[in-house]
Parts: C-alpha cells; structure tokens; sequence
C-alpha cells in the first residue's frame, strides 16, 4: 500500500531528509500575493503640531501604507514627527494605549512614531491590519500637507477566484460578506490566524479557514502547503504537534503541544482529500496523522478515554472550562473523519482497525460521560461542569445521536448555567453539532446570533472572540490586543453556502 | 569683455532659462558618495525588556545603521520594540529627552521608536550623524539577541584624495585631524553645515568648508555646485541671497535674507577663482557677485557706511552683539577679495570702480568708526559696544594695518568687559584678522585655546558653538540640539596647513 511504504520510508530515512522534503513542498505551494491599491481620497493640508485626522479605507485591509508629504506655505526645515496608527474598528481610533496591561507584548499595538526626513512619497514598511489610518502631527517646525495616501492590500487569496453566491436573507448575506472578508485578509503567505496580531500558522485557525476556502477562493496550494509546514514541525516526546508554526523568515517549530489542534491536522488533511481527491498530499502526510492517533490511542485510560498525557489542550479560551470529555469528543470526531477517508481510498485495513477504536469510545463516552438521567453530559471527570463545549463535542463524536442529541443540545445552550463558548472557534463546532443533530433553525438562529451580532457592531471582519454578555472580554487581559480580524470566525460563510441558509439575492464580489 | 555678456544675457534672459542653466550646473557636479564601512565587533545577546547597550564606531561618522536580530532561546513570537539613539558626543547618551526645550523643532534629536517584526537584517532608513549608537529594548516577548552591526557611512569627501599632512606637534596633529574629520562629514550631497541638524547648504558655512577643502580634499567640484546652487536661489527684492538653500527632493531658496552671508557668497567664488584660475565658473557667477555688491553701494548712508536696509546680517550667535561696523567690515573685505580676482582676470575698469569703493569705505570707517583716542572700534553706530567681532572686520577690511590693527586686536581679546565670538564661524574670521595684522602667534595660541579646548573635550569634530566659560550654551535654548559636527567650525586645518603652525610628524589619514 502507498502509506504503508511512506511509513516505512519515514522510518527508515533520515529525520532530516523527511523534513526537507516537507519544507520543499510547503515551498513550492508559497501563493503569489494579490495587490489592491486602496486610495482614499482625502488630502489634509496646512497641519500644524497637534493636529489629527482619520483615513477611513473603506473596508478592513491588510498590507501597506504610503503617503505624500509637502509642504503647505515654506520648506519643511527639519524632520516632522508623527504618530500613525492602523485601526481594525473604529473604537481603536480612541483607545489610550499608554495604559495597556495585557499580557501579550505590546508592540502588537499598531501604532508608529516616525521622523519624516524630506517632501515627498514615504512608505511605512511594516504591514498592517487596518480599516482605520490615524495620523497625528507631533512635531513639525511649519505646516505641512499629506495627501496621495496609499494602502496596497496584500492577500494570498485571488478575489477574481471567489466562488460566486446569491442569498435573498440580508443578515445573512452581510454575515457571509464579512466572513469572507475575515478569509481573504487571513490568507497571506499562509493562513495566518489574525493579520493584526499573531499573524501566523495555528492547525484550529487552518482547519477552520480550509473549510470555508473551499466554499469560497478555493485556493488548494495554500492548504496543502499549510499541511506540509506542519507536517515538517518538531513532535514533542509523545508525537502531539506544536499548535502553531513560523516559517517567515525561516521555518520554526512552535513550542507549545496541543493534542486537539494535533487531531485538527488529521481532520484538515481528511477535509483536503474529501474536497480534492488527492492522494499525493494524503499519502505524503499520512504517517503524520497515523502516528497522531496513535499517540492518542497509547494514552487511553482503564476507563477506554484519552486522557491529557501527552499534551495540552485548547478548546476554546472560556474561563475555567473543564476539557476531558470534549477532547474525548474531538478524539472520536476526528477518528471518524479518518476512518471515511480510509474506506473510500480503499483502506479496508486499516480503516477496521481505527473503525473499532471509534465504537469502543463511543461506548466508554456513553458510559463513564454521559448522566442519562440528567439527560446530559455532566460527570465527575469534568467535575460535572455542564458545558456547551462538551456537549458539542459528544455529538459531533458520535456518542449521541438523534433526539437524544438534539434534547442535550437545547437544554445546554438554553440554560442560564451552563458555560457558553468565548470564540467564534468554539461557536462552530457547537453549530456544527446543531447541524449534525438535524437542529437546522437553531443552527441559523445560532449564526445569526453570533456572527450576526458582531455585524450589527459594526464588524468589517470577524473577531478573534465575541461575549455576547462581555463585549470587552479579553484572553489576554486587556481588549486592546484582541485581533479583530480573526480567521478562526470566518466559517459563516462555510455553513451558509454549504447548507444553504437563506435564499438567492445578495452577491458577495469583492470590486 | 565675459562678464558684460553674461550680464546683459542676465539682463535680456529670462530669469527662468538662467534659473535653469545653473541648476543643471549644479547637478552636473553632484558628488558620488563615498562609503566606508564601520563593522563594531560587539554582539549583544539574551537582552530582555528594559536592558540597554552602547556601540562606539570608534569615530564620529554619517551614514546609515543596520542590525541583525536574532531570537536568544525560542523564536520571537511578537515584534521587538526598541529605542535607538544616534549620539553624536558621550555626553547625548545620559541626556533626557523629554524635558526638550528648545526652540528648534524636537524631531532633529537623533532617537527613533521602531518595531521589528522578523527575525533577520533590519536596516533603518534615515541618515544618521554618530559616533555612539544606544540601544534600549522597550517592549520584547522573548530574549533577542543583536548582533551584525553595521555603520554605513557616506561622504562627498574622497578621503584617499585628501592631501598627505605631516605635523610634529601633537596638539596641532590632534586639531588638524578633528577638523578633517569635521569637514569629511559635512560633505555630502552639498557643504552641509550639520549633518545632525539642518543637514543643508548655508553660505557661510559654504565659505569656511570650501577654504578647508582646497588644503585638504580639494574636491572643487563640490564647490561648484554650491555656488551654483546660490546663484539659482531666488534673492528678496533688494537682490540679497538666502541664507541657505534646499535641494533634496527639490531645489527650494530659502526665505532668510542674510546681507553678510551674500557677501561671503562673493569671498567663495573669489576664493575659487584663486584656487583655480577656473574662469567659466567665474564668469558664470559674475553677475550675482556684482550685484550684491551694488546692492551693498547703493545702500549707503550719507556717511559713505553700508546700512541693513536690504537684509538681515549674522555675524555670529553671540547674544546681545552690535553688528553695523562688523557689516561694513565685511564689505570691505569681500571688495578686497573681489578687486584682487578682477585685476586678477585684467578687467581693469571694474576693478578700479571697486578699489575706489573699497578706498572710500574704508575712508569713512576710519572717520566714522574708529576711536582713535581709545585705540578701539567703539562707536555711537554700535552703541559703544566693544566687540572683538567688529576688531576682527575692521581689521580684515584692510580700515587699520600694522602696529595699530596688532594693539587693537590684542586689546579686545583680552579685555575682560569685550564681547566675545560664540561660534568657531566667528573664531575663523578672528584668527584670519590676527594673522592678517602679523600675530602668528597670538593666531596659534587662539587656534590652541578654541579648537585645542574642543579636542580636551574629547571632540570626533568640532562644534556648532562653542563659548569655554559657558559650554552648555545654545543659540536654541536647549544644547541637546546643539550639532556637535559643524562645517563652520572645521577650518583649523585650514589654518594649520596653510600657515604651516606646528612641524611634521603626525599624519591625519583615514583607513
């Protein structure tokens, strides 16, 4: 069989040569970045110190700002200092940055002080994340004119490319725009999870992007070479995957070991071969995500459930959520996906052996995870925390199906005590589960609730995450470093056009 | 005759085509930029938020600065926020920016805020003016280390050009090294007179380079284009040049009118002509030397003595000075210096105009502004003020000689109640009067005092002011702004090399 020789072939062949191989492919699938030159048409004159304006570009953009600078009544006698800053939202524009106490670093606040030599063009050469430019005089020895402002936006994914979509539903049809919208500025050199911050490779944001990729640019080269960034990653002892990787300007493998994202590279890798029936880029990959339920499978407890072993686990950035039987769920979920894969390129084998692995969860989940009375998965593992993560999970698992599955979903999303998810990630599994549990309304209602909130915000893109209940809820400690392009949120427009919520009218087309 | 036909060309042209005709000659003689490469062998590792270094370049040099950063342990997950300070002297690197105060524009302080995304090369835009390079990590996520620094420096000046100089006194060695060193580095795209501040073509300053130049570089086509650069700028409406011009980007004339400073335009290409015998430029530059001239004569007052109706004069920084005798002082010298060039080329007729100009002024300042009773150039027109500036013109003006310019000159030096020369601009001249009234020695125990003092202060390059009993003095009300390079101050070696102070020994090169 061709995976059993790939396996073999990684066994016997150098680490390294495997590597390079992986890091050849990632290569040869680097996308040719599209321009768009977004020129607004605007030109501030006679600016004196102390003076401030706003570029408004119309539309949240990710790439490169330039502008002209001249002066208004006599030459500029001496360098003018200015503050620029590159806004996702409008209420970025007001922000006071100098009393930032969030715990990532930050320099990811988009903002510049520059010294601006002599008239003439100036380009800024760093890249942002930006529907808003403000700029503010902080010294300049005369007044002095800005105009010919320039932002060329830069994406991997080819607007021209984007699959055309007609929905009668105006919410939804904001909702898939704005989707689409958080895609494309996502898509760079590789499916970065927010241009603003982070602005690199994670395996949950990738599998999420692929999928609503599909439905939209279709760009499979961007896929695979996420796929083989991955697969060229560095294992922790156990063999669980870094959740994210760098690769600009050398390849890095991150340093921290997550076993569900691990589980999202076999689920991306299964989607990818669903979509595009190649079997190249499965069998080239195929040792990776073996060896990656495999690792699960060592760690199972006497129970017959994966435990935390071999690593840590995301799920979502709720507050103390308890994660036992969700990543039990993701294990099963993902274990399905693979074991369709294999029946159908003809892995009768092997798909038999993971097949009964599958059902063997399944019935330990049934039995050690679910409180049948309660009608809910509420157990001692997860200190019998009642959570809408879990729930999702032990449905998209398979444990629960049918009514039984739809009864659990209502009474967890509907109860004032149950813990509710905090990221667009996590919200849509959960409509995900509604979906697969045949709860078709409430799947909408969710999305319009969710995503749709963040369009009546005023959203240009989806953020990185969305508390109904606590607009300023920040993982990080302070609102400002939370990215508002965020890729993790683009899969309204995944469900929308894959299950036809909505009825033809809009047309999502980028000018 | 040459000189006829350019000025009625001048007078039939339009002003635009002559306009035209010098700015091209300008740009024919724009100098390549020489660099040299300034490697400090210093790597700064596992710095962390807060830490801060210094590089020395070894000597004061303008150019460009590079870096390489790299990640210490784990790769660096956020961009690296870092101050750079450009200093030019020891002392800038303690200095606090925040309480600025002075009256020229903040932004000429040599220190940027910059963000580094990647690992890698960064190279920083800007021309800096440096000797010590500080570095302060604001913000990092991880420990970086800096390594690879590179100090690109440029210049006008062909240092394998400069003339071969043998010294035997240390003092003198020292001065004239300081000072070529000076010069080197205002020698950019024009004379600059700072490369910190201004950073552009001032005539005075213009003047002083090109006479330090021909006794060291000698590159005369730098000198040229300056001068033809003057000669496109547009002059008020009594015919006075700018003080300074502009010509990057764009040629622009600058909007300070400066009587002396035209003056000295005249004493340049006078100077050049001497040098040179180059009798196209001269003839080329001709009219608006003439007219300045005439433009001085008809603002005569009915004591025969040239007034400041048409224009502003500079003579020097020093606070508080009278400046009328000193003008007319100037004056004279420049139609001396004029006179000398016209016999010179055998125009008679002209010269004997001038000469009887020159006879008549002198004349006058003799009856007009010499005390011959208190052996001083103290006057009613100055308000009495006893000045060493207005010694040093009268003296330079050919109005006293001999025993009479010696006592004169001694006494205002020395007396404690005179005022004194601010700027090395003002030493120059004052040193030129004493060697003019035959005080060798009193020339080189000024040279010693000014420029020796400078070197004692540990100066790469000689100061923009320099006041021994005050050395925190600014004409800007803050010294951090102060530029600690300037091009008026570097004509020590003039004076060393062409009156042959100290003997050989010491040899100024650059490697």
């Amino acid at each position: 069989m061709e995976q059993d020789r790939m396996i073999n072939d990684y066994k016997k062949q150098n680490i390294e040569d495997i590597k390079s191989y992986y890091l050849q492919k990632a290569d040869e699938n680097l996308p040719k970045l599209n321009k768009t030159l977004i020129v607004p048409n605007v030109c501030a004159s006679a600016l004196n110190r102390g003076d401030t304006f706003v570029l408004d570009l119309g539309n949240h953009y990710v790439g490169y700002f330039s502008f002209n600078m001249w002066f208004a009544d006599a030459y500029i006698d001496a360098p003018v200092r200015m503050s620029v800053r590159f806004c996702e939202t409008k209420r970025e524009l007001e922000d006071d940055y100098t009393d930032y106490h969030g715990e990532l670093c930050e320099s990811w606040l988009q903002e510049e002080i520059i010294n601006v030599d002599f008239p003439g063009e100036y380009r800024m050469p760093r890249r942002y994340a930006a529907r808003y430019v403000k700029v503010n005089i902080l010294r300049t020895p005369k007044k002095i004119s800005l105009s010919d402002f320039k932002f060329e936006a830069e994406s991997g994914a080819d607007t021209a490319a984007l699959k055309p979509f007609e929905i009668t539903d105006d919410e939804l049809g904001a909702i898939d725009r704005v989707a689409v919208n958080t895609l494309k500025n996502c898509m760079q050199r590789v499916f970065e999870d927010g241009p603003k911050r982070d602005r690199r490779l994670w395996i949950g944001d990738l599998r999420l992007e692929a999928l609503a990729n599909y439905y939209t640019f279709d760009n499979i080269s961007l896929v695979k070479r996420c796929l083989y960034l991955f697969a060229a990653a560095e294992r922790n002892e156990y063999g669980i995957l870094p959740g994210f990787v760098y690769e600009n300007p050398i390849f890095c493998s991150g340093s921290w070991f997550l076993i569900d994202y691990s589980l999202m590279f076999v689920c991306t890798l299964c989607d990818l071969y669903s979509h595009t029936r190649d079997t190249k880029t499965f069998h080239d990959l195929y040792p990776i995500a073996k060896s990656i339920l495999d690792v699960l499978d060592a760690t199972k407890d006497d129970e017959g459930l994966v435990t935390t072993r071999s690593g840590d686990v995301f799920i979502d950035w709720c507050q103390g959520l308890k994660k036992g039987s969700a990543l039990e769920g993701i294990y099963l979920y993902t274990l399905d996906r693979w074991c369709e894969v294999l029946e159908s390129i003809g892995n009768e084998d092997d798909a038999a052996l993971y097949r009964a692995r599958l059902e063997q969860g399944r019935a330990a989940s049934r039995k050690y995870l679910y409180d049948e009375k309660k009608g809910a998965f509420i157990n001692k593992r997860d200190e019998y925390q009642n959570s809408v993560h879990t729930a999702t999970w032990m449905v998209l698992g398979g444990v629960v199906k049918g009514n039984e599955a739809k009864h659990i979903l209502k009474e967890v999303i509907s109860s004032p005590d149950s813990v509710k998810p905090f990221t667009p990630y996590m919200h849509h599994y959960t409509v995900d589960a509604l979906i697969k549990a045949g709860l078709m309304q409430e799947a909408e209602k969710y999305i319009r609730n969710i995503w749709g909130g963040m369009v009546k915000m005023g959203a240009d893109t989806f953020f990185e995450v969305y508390v109904p209940s606590d607009p300023d809820f920040s993982p990080y400690g302070d609102r400002k470093v939370n990215s508002m392009c965020h890729a993790w949120s683009c899969t309204a427009t995944y469900f929308i056009r894959k299950y036809g919520f909505g009825k033809p009218l809009h047309n999502t087309t980028f000018d």
